[in-house]
């Protein structure tokens, strides 16, 4: 028996949820300064890309690119960031980042930049319904 | 006709060459204090990971897994850095570093992190070789 796949804590409450693709929960980081997703492969005790099934690290990748795909539609960034690290939540993550030169952090990574600016209600809605039909999350 | 690849001025300056993979070339940063490879596709003017074809971003996540592999191996590290950023570069390129809890940035991400140190000849050479070996790069 397998422990079940359990979201860690802090990513929960950084975030909002957008939906589950086949492999992936797809969460929205609550910044508003940055077009910025997670995706977090439902499986338990992960840390390290290579801890993945090789075909599931396949099925994460196009997962990833799916993601990219809908912030390049969005919000015509400069620059994807795809990332993962798990220096601080220990917990497989990647981050998908759409940067452009103006941004809060350019030219520098977005981690540990400045204050988060969380999303105002109706601008929240209306992005997580626009990544939901983007994305065609269940 | 499509344009040659050509590696970018700044990659070729920061790092050393270990050598080829089926699809990328494979670069170790000059940076002691973390083991630090840099994988990059070798096809002209792509910028993002979902610039390449889909097949070979399939490709090139395993060839991450394989310097992934070597790095966990060679250094027993606590966590795998993996990200494709290109902020300051923008030739598509994939940072796989080894990180510990006791290195130079943890828990940060290592860009723009104190100074570089570059390797002393002796340590340089042995640790090429035995990437090359791990990875048997071309």
């Amino acid at each position: 028996m397998t422990a079940a796949f359990e979201l860690d804590a802090r990513l929960a409450t950084d975030t909002h949820l957008v939906g589950e693709l086949e492999l992936s929960r797809v969460l929205l980081m609550n910044d508003a300064r940055f077009p910025w997703l997670i995706l977090v492969p439902r499986r338990a005790g992960m840390r390290d890309l290579i801890d993945l099934a090789r075909a599931e690290q396949h099925v994460l990748l196009d997962e990833i690119g799916r993601c990219s795909a809908a912030l390049r539609n969005m919000d015509k960034p400069d620059k994807l960031n795809i990332a993962a690290l798990g220096n601080v939540v220990a917990q497989l993550h990647v981050h998908v980042i759409a940067r452009n030169l103006h941004d809060a952090a350019w030219p520098r990574p977005v981690w540990g930049v400045g204050e988060r600016e969380a999303y105002a209600a109706g601008a929240l809605e209306l992005r997580l319904s626009s990544l939901r039909a983007a994305l065609r999350t269940q």
